[in-house]
C-alpha cells in the first residue's frame, strides 16, 4: 500500500516495499524551553533553522506542533507551518490535539498534508475524519478509544480497522490511512515492546495499512535511550513500521534506521548506508575530527 | 528448549526464555597477527588476557580457535583452553575444522564443552557426533551441506532437521545440537539478512532449537560494521536466536544485545539495562571522562 503525501515541490512515497521514511519531530514546543518561549513571542527562527537542520540529516517530511498553553494555537501552527514552507520544500505533518489548529493549519498547507493524528474515540473521528476529507490530507489513526490503551494486540488491531473502516464512510481511502499500533515503555511493563511488535504484525497482515510510531516512548524513563530506541527500530521496520516520528538529528537513531533498510533489503548494495557513512566521515574531517586509534589486534 | 553447558565450576543455559548469551569470539588467532605470532610461540598472555577482558565485557562463554596454518593444532588448541581455564570459569566453546584438533580439545577440557562446528556434510557428521556423544558435549550444527550454502530458508531447515536427526541416532538429545542458520553479508545480496531472518524463524517454530551465528558476517565488506552489527542483533533475537559468538569487548553489540533482551521481555524491570548503564558510567569516571554537555533545547 502506498500513502503519498506532497509540499508544493515534493511528493513523498509511504511504503513497505520502499525505505523506511523519516518525519522529524523536533518542531515541537513540548518539553522545549528556548523553543517554546521564542514561538510565543511569534519568533520563527528556531522553527526555521530545525527545520533545515531536519532535512539536512536526511528528514523526509517534519511534524509541526505548536502546542503551548494558554496560546491562540490555531495562529502560531499556521504561523510555524509558514515558516517551515519558507525554508523546505519537505511535506508536513500537522500536529494538534485541537481541532480548530488542525483546521487552520489545513487551511494554510499548499500540499498534501499528514493530520496528526485522530483516535478510534467517536466524537474525534466524527470531526476530523470530515477535515482530513475536506482537504485531501491523509491522517495518522491512533489504535486506542475512549477506554484508553488496551494491551491486547487483537484489540488494537480491531480499533485500526474501526479507523479506517469510519475513515472509508467518509470518503477517504485506505491508504490515506497510516495506524499508529502504540509504543510504550518497556521500563514499566517488560512485554510492552512485544506487544506493539505484535501488533504491528497483525495490522500489517490482516490490513496492510501503513504504520507510524513514537518509537522512542519505548525507553521512557530509561537510561541511554537512544541505544534502546535504536534497537527497537529495525525490529519494528520488520514487523511492518514503515515511518516514524523521531529525530534524525540523533546519529544513533538515523543509522538505525539505515541498517534496518540495509538489513531489510531496502538498501540495494549498500549504496544508501555508504554514502551516508562518507557523509558523515567528511563532516568528521571538516570539524577536525581524528581518525580513532586502531585496536592492538 | 534448553541447553546446558558448564565449566568445572560454572553451568549456562541458553533458553528462548531468558536473557540472550554472549559466545566471546576474540580469542581467535584468525586475522590477529599479534595473538598469532604469540600462539605460535607458546606464549598464552594474551590469550589469558583476552579470556579475562570477555568475561569482565559480559561474555557468558568463549570460543577458543587455534587454527594457525601448519602448526600442530591440536596441541595448541589444548594449551590454549588450559590457557582460558587456569584464568575464568566460563563454559568453553571448542572450535576447529580439524577434527584432531576438537578431539584433543575435548578430552582436555574438564565441563560440558560446545564443540564449533559440524555441517550436514556426511562425512563431518559421521566423524564429528561420535566424538561429541562421547565426551557428552554439546553441538553447533551448520545449515549447509557439500553443496554449499542454500538461499532458500527451507531448504537450511531441512538440513538442520538432518544433523539433530543424525545426531539423535548417535545418541546426542536434541537440546545439544544448537542450529547456525547462517548470516551472510548484506554488501553482496540485499536479501541476505531477511534470509537469514526467515530461517531463523522456521527452526525456532518447526523445531524449537537453540540457535547462534556469527551475527558480524552481516556487515562483511560494509563501513561501520558494529552499527550495521548492533541493528541485526536484536533482530535475530526477535526471530529465535538464543546465542551468537560475538565481541563483547565492542559496545555498541554488547549494548544491542542488552536492549534486544530489554525490548524482548528478558530483562523485567530494566535491570540489568540499568546495571549496565551504572557499570558504564563508572569506568568513564575513573577514566576521567567528563559528562557530555546538554544540548540546546
Amino acid at each position: 500500500m502506498e500513502t503519498r503525501l506532497s509540499s508544493r515541490g515534493r511528493e513523498i512515497v509511504v511504503s513497505g516495499d520502499r525505505p523506511f521514511v523519516i518525519i522529524g519531530e523536533r518542531i515541537n514546543p513540548t518539553g522545549r524551553k528556548v523553543l517554546a518561549a521564542e514561538m510565543k513571542e511569534g519568533v520563527m527562527d528556531r522553527v526555521r533553522s530545525d527545520a533545515q537542520a531536519q532535512a539536512a540529516a536526511g528528514a523526509h517530511m517534519l511534524d509541526v506542533n505548536a502546542g503551548i498553553p494558554a496560546i491562540d494555537e490555531p495562529a502560531l501552527l499556521v504561523a510555524a507551518i509558514r515558516a517551515v514552507m519558507d525554508v523546505t520544500d519537505l511535506p508536513i505533518c500537522i500536529d494538534s490535539s485541537i481541532i480548530e489548529a488542525l483546521e487552520a493549519g489545513l487551511s494554510a498547507y499548499e500540499g498534501k498534508a499528514l493530520v496528526n493524528s485522530v483516535t478510534a474515540e467517536e466524537e474525534r473521528m466524527e470531526r476530523i475524519l470530515p477535515l482530513v476529507k475536506k482537504h485531501g490530507a491523509a491522517v495518522i489513526g491512533m489504535a486506542n478509544d475512549e477506554t484508553g490503551i488496551t494491551m491486547v494486540p487483537e484489540e488494537r488491531l480491531a480499533l485500526a480497522r474501526r479507523i479506517i473502516e469510519r475513515a472509508a464512510d467518509h470518503g477517504i481511502p485506505q491508504e490515506d490511512v497510516i495506524i499508529d499500533p502504540i509504543a510504550m515503555t518497556v521500563a514499566a511493563d517488560p512485554t510492552c515492546g512485544l506487544i506493539t511488535l505484535e501488533t504491528m504484525r497483525l495490522i500489517r497482515d490482516k490490513l496492510g495499512n501503513n504504520m507510524t510510531c513514537g518509537a522512542s516512548n519505548v525507553s521512557f524513563g530509561l537510561p541511554d535511550r537512544p541505544t534502546v530506541n535504536a534497537a527497537f527500530l529495525p525490529l519494528a521496520m520488520h514487523a511492518g513500521l514503515t515511518c516514524a516520528i523521531t529525530n534524525p538529528l540523533e546519529g544513533q537513531v538515523r543509522r538505525a534506521i539505515l541498517a534496518g533498510d540495509l538489513l531489510l533489503a531496502h538498501d540495494e548494495y549498500a549504496m544508501r548506508w555508504i554514502a551516508s557513512f562518507r557523509a558523515e566521515q567528511a563532516v568528521g574531517r571538516a570539524q577536525g575530527a581524528q581518525p580513532k586509534p586502531e585496536a592492538a589486534k
